[in-house]
């Protein structure tokens, strides 16, 4: 595998890059939805924690039931076990990333894993 | 633990959000380099995958001695052992992201690892 890899990621509905970039430890897609839309389902993990970051737009994401209201700057940690579900605001859409990681997988990070 | 967290990145030189987000299986930072200026050192990982995206502007990441433009939209992964360092262009800055997590870490992944 080449010591590094590049991609563009141009508008979409949804661009997935593990793929694209050989990712070893993490999934991450790029996603938009249109105003007044969500993701069609609820959903949990097995073992991954996930990472939303807000990009542009607002909306909210339910997490067990509780809303948490979003907009460009937000970003969140979701458990695992978590239920969860995005939507895009009535009157703006969203575009936002979500990082998929194997929950407890980090050990070193920053100047504890790095070489000078 | 909480099931999920949130914060709000400001504008800011550089953001780490693995304690704000108590995260377990990443390290995420938001960074912003003004025009002309660079990251002021080479570094590798022992175990860390690193994935940059550039959120805004423009600059360029040398890895092992080859020199990689960037732009928004673009997205890299750099292996633990590449020797990276990242610029901001002559005339404009660069925003991006910095995500670290461990290499081969990740086992199943969406639908492999989502419970509806």
């Amino acid at each position: 595998m080449k010591n590094f890899e590049k991609t563009t990621v141009a508008e979409s509905a949804r661009v997935e890059l593990h793929d694209l970039l050989h990712l070893t430890g993490a999934e991450i897609s790029v996603n938009s939805l249109p105003a007044g839309a969500c993701v069609p389902f609820v959903h949990a993990h097995k073992q991954n924690e996930e990472i939303y970051a807000v990009l542009e737009g607002e909306g909210k994401a339910v997490i067990d039931g509780e809303t948490v209201p979003l907009a460009a700057g937000d970003w969140l940690r979701v458990a695992p076990s978590a239920k969860r579900q995005l939507f895009a605001a009535e009157k703006a859409g969203i575009k936002y990333l979500c990082i998929q990681v194997k929950a407890n997988s980090l050990e070193g990070y920053t100047a504890a894993d790095a070489l000078l």
